[in-house]
């Protein structure tokens, strides 16, 4: 077998091995059915099981209460921006968004086209390096969007937003961070994350959200993007995306190998220290988020001159760490290091690192 | 290995087992990168190469002229159903739908939420055993839409309709017999089909349209519902499901390695043939569909008794034979022999059937 690498990917990213090494075993037989995962039918006895099982674990590890429900969508986050306005704002009504970065950005721009929009708070200033701590919401906002970890700014909430009139409920895209820590899910009436960084393949969205804002939801947009739709239909509406579906199912299950959120939350702090606390010691590189406001699964960081920067990656490359390159709009170095990263890999690049500086 | 059995299922189905087994050897290194084929980042070098083959394996296959574009998205055809509606039918305009199944019938619903629909024909009377002959459109649709297989009842077109206004292009939901026989793209001016019958997994949608149409579509549905927002950015305008992208590229390597859509399509008709001719020659079987409009995917059959269809398929199962059950709206049996499944199989069911009716 082809050795791996160490991929530092912001999504798709990496994934437990072993996850990899059993799906693999089931690409041309589900279990003993004779059947590939891939070919099974959506509504067979041994697909049903898969998804039931994968929307059971999802519960477990997340501690979600009986009355949200737990869909598994397609159209990724980018999807989910249009589809939480056109179930949630009216044309007279204002949704608040807190705008951390680009993800933001997007999101309440999508929404622009249902009704108003209000930025509770933007870092766009401080090129989004930091979470903003001055946030003031509108008065009776439909909702309250926020992104929880900024991929590209290397940012993340350590909490959840609050403040806002009582009538309001959170939404989240969690897409970069779900499932990186335990999370309260009744704080929320709607979390969706993509899940190709810390769940599973791209091409399937995890939503979970409050029953009784499913059925609030309007009735005018297309039936594939009304929540109800799916709600009523188990995410069976149409054929869903099964080996995602699948994969996903595997993911929970290493999830809880691991001794569920809390412990993944623990290797997530002890994996971003390794980096975080060299940057902090490095007279050549340094962080570039806000300390009080890093994120535990994208470390951005410079050296300040993008001379520089381009070498560390072209050699880094060269090296077997794959994927660091920083996204254009902060340059420099990025190391996406979600759940299913080993820690092996983040000394390793430390090593690398040291072994650089100290070659200038 | 666990043994493989006849796998008839209607969709998610069978897939070519070389194509299986190239994908189980890419999980954990696609070639020699040493990272699996769902984590690379789909901007990445690697799987931009797998998206850029796909693409242009897909216009070899087909014959895709230039002012086409190829696109391959999410939410299946379910969400076609909507997209189209969205961005070519406007509020006081008509388009035109031929209703031969149960999928037609969903997708001129989903069209009315847009704007009026016109029933050109409908088989509904005779259960849709049959493609109307007797096709009349209104005087100037938007476009006219027909389903080219109908999964559920075992009915395909022989040929695109025709004899609509010139002002009007031909959309085709070609999910269940898309590249089962040569096609003139020419023809249309939309094609989409869900991958998950004839070429991949559940997922991913092909979408095939002609490039003066993109900017013709409204500006209005959000932008990730709009065909020119995937066209701009190469299907890669949010993260597309990158595994399904891979297999759809195994496949029309496959679909090559069998000789292109010519010999795939002799291939369907000869193996679609083994079985019609049994149900001709049988007493106890027949075939339900009208023998002009038989599909070569999807074969449904009865005994003409319900008791009796229930204990072909519940001996059949136990045999080997998987997702024979036809559905609940024809009842009886259905074999669904889509491009990868082999002859063989379709021989094994007959020697099946021939020696379950010579017990009776």
């Amino acid at each position: 077998m082809v050795q791996r690498i160490w991929n530092f990917s912001a999504g798709p990213a990496v994934l437990p091995e072993e996850v990899l090494l059993e799906a693999r075993d089931n690409l041309l037989s589900l279990g003993t059915t004779g059947i590939g995962v891939c070919e099974h039918s959506h509504r067979g006895k041994a697909f049903v099981a898969v998804a039931e099982e994968a929307e059971s674990l999802c519960r477990q590890i997340a501690g979600i209460p009986d009355d949200y429900a737990v869909l598994f969508l397609q159209g990724g986050a980018s999807l989910q921006f249009s589809m939480v306005p056109e179930n949630f704002l009216d044309r007279n009504a204002t949704a608040d968004y807190l705008v951390t970065g680009a993800w933001s950005e997007k999101a309440i721009k999508a929404a622009g086209k249902y009704g108003s929009t209000h930025v509770a708070c933007t870092g766009k200033a401080e090129n989004f390096s930091a979470i903003p701590t001055d946030v003031s919401y509108s008065e009776a906002p439909a909702y309250v969007h926020f992104t929880s970890n900024n991929t590209i700014f290397g940012t993340q909430f350590r909490t959840e937003p609050s403040g806002y009139s009582d009538d309001a409920f959170l939404v989240c895209d969690a897409s970069s961070d779900i499932f990186s820590r335990p999370l309260d899910i009744s704080r929320y009436g709607l979390i969706y994350a993509g899940a190709q960084k810390n769940l599973g393949p791209s091409g399937v969205t995890l939503v979970i959200i409050r029953r009784d804002l499913i059925e609030r939801g309007s009735t005018d947009p297309a039936e594939m993007l009304q929540y109800r739709t799916h709600a009523a239909n188990d995410s069976m509406y149409n054929t869903p995306p099964t080996f995602g579906i699948y994969l996903m199912s595997l993911v929970f299950r290493w999830i809880l190998r691991q001794g569920g959120l809390a412990e993944i939350e623990k290797a997530n702090q002890a994996k971003a220290a390794i980096l975080y606390d060299f940057l902090d010691s490095s007279s050549l590189f340094h962080a570039t988020a806000a300390a009080a406001d890093r994120s535990l699964m994208n470390v951005t960081f410079v050296t300040g001159d993008a001379e520089q920067d381009a070498a560390v990656v072209s050699q880094a490359s060269a090296a077997g760490f794959s994927g660091l390159k920083g996204h254009r709009s902060v340059g420099g170095m990025r190391a996406s290091i979600y759940n299913a990263f080993p820690a092996a890999g983040v000394s390793a690049l430390v090593d690398f690192l040291k072994q650089y500086e100290a070659a200038q």
